[in-house]
């Protein structure tokens, strides 16, 4: 069993709500940190970690009330400015990952998250997904959705879902 | 890492629909194996597995039109068979591990199985809950619901879900 491939797990991780870019969600932490701690135990060399996370198109502009768009120019600046966000998004995941010896990948994608991670799951096939989630009330989800609930009944892999503790539970439980 | 206390694994295994007891079911086998093959690998050391099985009560007594029940004893005897199916469903887990030394324990309860297996989750506050599912369709799942969305809601730690791949799954899909 020593001498098998790595188990390829696939994180979904996403930037917080509260703090903003590059700062991870506290679901996203949670999810990175269990995984580490309860699966890929001392065996480092067992394990290959996947972080994807998916940058939604901003609809509302107010990320960049501040910018003049002058040329088609500067919309590619805008461009590059949010793959740099999520770069040092995924550094911190990454970064991690090399401390510790786990070998590693990460990579940026854009549109609904769900879609997008389930697509990926189809393209890379790992052999578990893990995604961490807020834990909202059934009132909550309504008007939220969850992309942990949609990923159990679509990934076609086998799915973790983490819920965040009670005490790391922002005030506001939409919050992450 | 390597001194710290296992990783304690909760299964919840039920019976094959289709074979009976003490054949565990499609779903149940598949968990189990793709967890000794993809988390425990061969870190056997840093594990340790529990073994749910709930007995759902028998609620058309159809495995029972033999049987005579002339005093209370014949009831007991019953309970005692019951007892003893699930206790033959387990030991084919147990071995198992045994085989491949990995720690664990098992045990049954009665009632109905998505209940049973948070309420267990609360008590035990494993690190981690595996469930089998089937992977049903959402006109399949409106009659027969499903364990496993029960418990990525209401468990009270990580959940993963694992479904039967397509040449697992038997001709009627609710079959396990």
């Amino acid at each position: 069993m020593a001498g098998a491939a790595p188990t390829r797990v696939l994180m979904g991780v996403n930037e917080s709500t509260i703090n903003g870019y590059p700062h991870a969600s506290i679901s996203s932490r949670k999810a990175f940190e269990w995984t580490l701690d309860k699966i890929v135990r001392s065996n480092t060399s067992g394990f290959k970690l996947f972080f994807l996370h998916v940058q939604v198109p901003d609809e509302d502009g107010f990320d960049d009330m501040d910018s003049i768009y002058a040329s088609p120019e500067d919309f590619k600046s805008l461009k590059r400015r949010d793959q740099a966000r999520g770069a040092h998004l995924l550094e911190f995941f990454v970064e991690r990952c090399h401390a510790i010896g786990v070998a590693c990948e990460a990579w940026i994608k854009r549109g609904d998250p769900k879609e997008v991670i389930c697509h990926e799951v189809k393209r890379l096939q790992p052999d578990l997904l893990v995604v961490g989630c807020r834990g909202l009330g059934p009132f909550q989800r309504v008007f939220v959705g969850t992309v942990s609930e949609f990923c159990v009944k679509h990934a076609e892999c086998p799915v973790i879902t983490i819920k965040r503790s009670a005490e790391e539970t922002p005030q506001d439980p939409v919050d992450d």
